[in-house]
């Protein structure tokens, strides 16, 4: 089987392809967390970027990457999250037809986010079965590729354009961390960091009660979560087959955070920072804040995944 | 009487004398306010400043004037709001003293931030007449000087140093728009337009709840509020004497806005552009949602004046 893993090169051209379209998002500080973790921490601020996530890179390069004929036909995928609305958003820009396959159960603002961004709508009965083959389905009857969220090279090359411009714009980091679901925007973080930032380690957080990737990390083979309960929904998805293999190879440790400090460091982000990001993107923070990472007197590259919450609905 | 009224020189002066301790805010755009309005509006980000608001600029600006000799007894003021905070932040840096009169029914929030702040608290009564009288106490017995929170030149000349920043990074600019309560960062915003952009309007916006602004603009007289009720606290206060001339001669208009259009746009902000602004933030785009200012095909600067809030406690 072709090495099918993003080189340098793939992701650099990536980064020029989606550049017209996606948010150059900012790189902030905090005054307030360097004095209390003594460290200097550079967010690089995803919550910013197009709908919300930097699920908008890799949605966008994948989509980019397409022949013409077969973008006509459209894309799909299954989804409830960021990654459906990232799609939308990228194939109407790209004059194309997104065909989104959402459980019934999804949450109004989701399925009024992906119609927002023009996505089709098939809804299925909450389990992944029925997700699958409701996408079959779709597919089969629209002619439209499948654009699985993380576990596609292209995705992975996409999402890896977050910590290339962060190392472009912060020489010298010692570290970057990276919240893990799929692993798609882990695994290219670790590329990017491992191609433009040698000698920088990439640390990878997750929450407790979604540890597939801590646990497949520890034993070496693939192990998914089953059903997992967090309040990262982002997060709640497991490794896959493309993400893993770069994961095991390039990331130097998985560390884990309970419920409770994703709330905490959600909640002190808000207020001193004055930004907004979602449950997964507060997990790397976590980490630090239960001295699950050690920062001391280190430059800390922390991506900031999202900012996608609904403000009707907060965890306190 | 000699005209105070800071000159492009002192607010120049201003601007070197506080860069070293403030932050240079970053200014923001939104692809989807600037599609809905049919304009390009540039956010000067004051959420993202020292102490949350750009209070610290004015607060900076005043200590940092005074002679070694005065400011080592120490500053002094009454206040319940974002200037306690900034002045008790400002001095602290300074090596100095802040002195606050704070109401006795002040939020343990807000109390907590000035104490943290080192800002050293005296409690009075809650109406103005035990505030001004226990200030005078505080300053009978430290030596103390009063910093006014908007009424004094060296606070306006700082806070115009905000529409500085964002005149110089931003070039082209036909109208800025400003929140107005007692008029330091109106008046401020004003004069930097006049001096440095010429050509560029400037607009206010206030709560319909504590219009006096708006009243005494269209009077000629200062028409103090009483009491107003607005969820924008920090527009509660009335025009000054060095702030109101200020405003008469070179604002071109003050609109009012519902309290409820102040929450809708709060709101609308914190979800579209996943910051975190104060409800007073929120009072020029209330403006721009309610047709109060024609922004169509314009080029507008809007000064987000701060971002503290009660996180435990919002209004929707």
């Amino acid at each position: 089987m072709t090495d099918l893993t993003p080189t340098a090169e793939t992701i650099k051209a990536a980064h020029e392809r989606i550049k017209p379209f996606i948010s150059h998002t900012p790189v902030m500080t905090s005054a307030t967390f360097d004095r209390i973790f003594r460290t200097s921490i550079f967010f690089k601020c995803e919550n910013f970027q197009k709908v919300g996530a930097f699920k908008a890179r890799g949605a966008t390069n994948a989509v980019r990457s397409l022949s013409p004929d077969t973008l006509k036909k459209g894309v799909a995928t299954h989804s409830s999250g960021n990654h459906a609305q990232a799609l939308s958003w990228a194939a109407a820009l790209a004059g194309t037809e997104a065909y989104i396959v959402m459980p019934s159960n999804s949450s109004p603002v989701k399925v009024d986010a992906v119609k927002g961004y023009g996505g089709r709508i098939t809804f299925c009965e909450p389990n992944l079965s029925s997700r699958e083959s409701t996408l079959l389905k779709v597919i089969a009857q629209t002619g439209a590729i499948e654009i699985h969220p993380y576990d596609d090279p292209r995705i992975i090359a996409g999402q890896a354009t977050s910590a290339f411009e962060l190392i472009v714009e912060i020489p010298g980091l010692d570290m970057i961390i990276a919240p893990v679901g799929g692993g798609g925007l882990l695994s290219g973080t670790a590329l990017s960091a491992f191609y433009f930032a040698p000698g920088c380690q990439v640390m990878a957080a997750e929450p407790e009660q979604a540890d597939d990737a801590c646990r497949s990390f520890a034993s070496g083979c693939l192990m998914p979560s089953v059903n997992p309960q967090t309040i990262a929904d982002g997060l709640r998805t497991s490794l896959g087959t493309y993400t893993f293999p770069i994961i095991r190879k390039h990331v130097s440790g998985i560390v884990t955070v309970s419920e409770e400090s994703i709330v905490r460091a959600m909640k002190l982000i808000w207020e001193r920072m004055k930004i907004i990001v979602e449950p997964s993107s507060a997990v790397p923070m976590a980490a630090i804040m239960e001295n699950k990472i050690d920062c001391a007197g280190k430059r800390i590259g922390l991506i900031l995944s999202g900012g996608n919450v609904d403000l009707n609905n907060l965890p306190w």
